[in-house]
């Protein structure tokens, strides 16, 4: 069994952004010279997600706005005013917590004939919700 | 490491629909052979999913309403009359983009003596929700 | 390749909570001497999840509020009136199948030179959502 491990790293300007990211995780695979296993692809950040979905602007714009009315952005803390308890921590980023919930943390993709296995529509994205400071993907390839 | 591959295929009828695919999965796995190892289960199309949950049909109505309610069926393009930007692409799928990240993409299970290691109500269910087309399932079996 | 499987065991007092098993995981991880490989944790019940974030008791609540926002507990069978149809079956758990698609059934982790390979806040909790009784989590870790 082979394995291949790959950081990625992200600085986003601004607090949230959908990110393609296909082509840093297909040469990751490249590298690892693995034909037949499995990729991992997580967040290592808990207010950031990693995806699969459509590489479409008026979509990611949906998802904006939809996980805007989901999980809203609150710095506050009051629950009763639409705050979180999280941030009497100190931070204000509770809702991106919540948001990551809903994208979820990983993908799993199969590797087939040494390529990612994907269908006709299929890209790998990173979903920052607490941008504006240095964050990390994890690649994990194993296989052969 | 063995590795096998089986891609399952379908033509809901209808737009939304749950179709337990279990045996289809057990049926590869007894073809790839593997006693040990990891199964990934994926939808290869961005408006499906494939979950784990119970063979209930009160239950799958219940999820039905609940998605409609989270993410809704609008096939208009305004977003300030309930529409998505995604539908100016000309598709009227936009909500089944959101409603397959509530439902997941994929699972993964873990094989045990040539058994998926299920508890007791595990089932997999591939979630359409933008049929009347072909589309994919990707099994992808991996280990010895 | 190797492999192993544990199962973790569980009864919550109550009908909801959140669980840290890192530690849990960690000795499973050690228990199966594998290096490089991939760990699934996952909830053997179908009202249960397995989650990676933050072990902070205000974001905790938070997601026990939000959560209950999105899919309320309601042990009515009568959808016109808040309640579920599954629970028609005698259960009224319904919420609790809702609530652990939010969540996920499973995480997927790196092994990285025989440990967890974690961000700096990434901790795996169980969360139970229909709780007083005996249920489980799987871990199965491949790799070698």
């Amino acid at each position: 069994m082979k394995s291949h491990r790959k950081e990625l790293w992200f600085e986003i300007p601004f607090r949230r952004a959908f990110v393609n990211i296909t082509p840093q995780v297909e040469a990751a695979l490249a590298e690892s010279g693995v034909r037949e296993g499995l990729v991992l692809v997580n967040a290592m950040h808990i207010t950031a997600s990693v995806f699969i979905n459509d590489d479409e602007p008026g979509l990611h714009q949906d998802y904006e706005r939809w996980l805007e009315g989901l999980a809203p952005f609150n710095a506050g803390s009051d629950p009763e005013s639409g705050g979180y308890r999280h941030n009497r921590t100190g931070e204000d980023n509770a809702d991106a917590h919540l948001k990551r919930q809903i994208m979820g943390r990983e993908v799993v993709v199969a590797v087939t004939g040494g390529e990612l296995d994907f269908g006709p529509w299929e890209q790998i994205f990173y979903g920052e919700f607490d941008g504006r400071r240095r964050k990390r993907v994890l690649v994990k390839i194993v296989g052969e």
